[in-house]
């Protein structure tokens, strides 16, 4: 048996959630700061506004991010990572560098 | 923009792959070493033979473990990581940190 075995279902839970479409991308591109949606949707080549939204609710729910409101006029959105958003770094980097050894 | 965004359809893929139910588990055990069939069941709470039997064909298929048979009476048959599946070594250890942080 290995160590830490027991958190693995976890960590499948992380991966599921990495794992969906256009998940790992937004995190990326907000690991630079907060975002506001038209600046993830033209950083990201392809996704939907529907889809986006949908995502970034899930990661929201996930404690990933948070959505700020500004009441300014006319209103400002932001998008950033939580703490814990953030420390997914290690993992970004981990699995980037995997890819690029082995696709 | 972010370097190597372009990667991360690749790296969704490998969370896809390693978001499954029980294959981050499964690659966790075989860190250790080449595995029988019978070891992992064992060593796997709670999965049956029909899904571990299929988790293994899948990660077979993406290159993360190969499928040993041993021309012995009985025949014995072993699973191995090939080295992109022990190259996710440090995936698995960031992702484990991770998790013992957050949850």
């Amino acid at each position: 048996m290995e160590p830490h075995q027991q958190l693995c279902p976890k960590f499948e839970a992380a991966f599921r959630l990495l794992g969906k479409r256009w998940s790992g991308l937004i995190i990326q591109v907000m690991m630079s700061g907060p975002k506001r949606f038209k600046e993830l949707s033209e950083a990201i080549n392809g996704v939907s506004d529907r889809v986006l939204t949908e995502r970034l609710k899930e990661l929201e729910e996930a404690g990933i991010l948070v959505r700020r409101v500004y009441p300014e006029t006319p209103v400002r959105i932001e998008y950033e990572l939580t703490e814990k958003g953030y420390d997914l770094r290690a993992v970004m980097q981990a699995t980037q560098k995997w890819g690029e050894t082995w696709f």
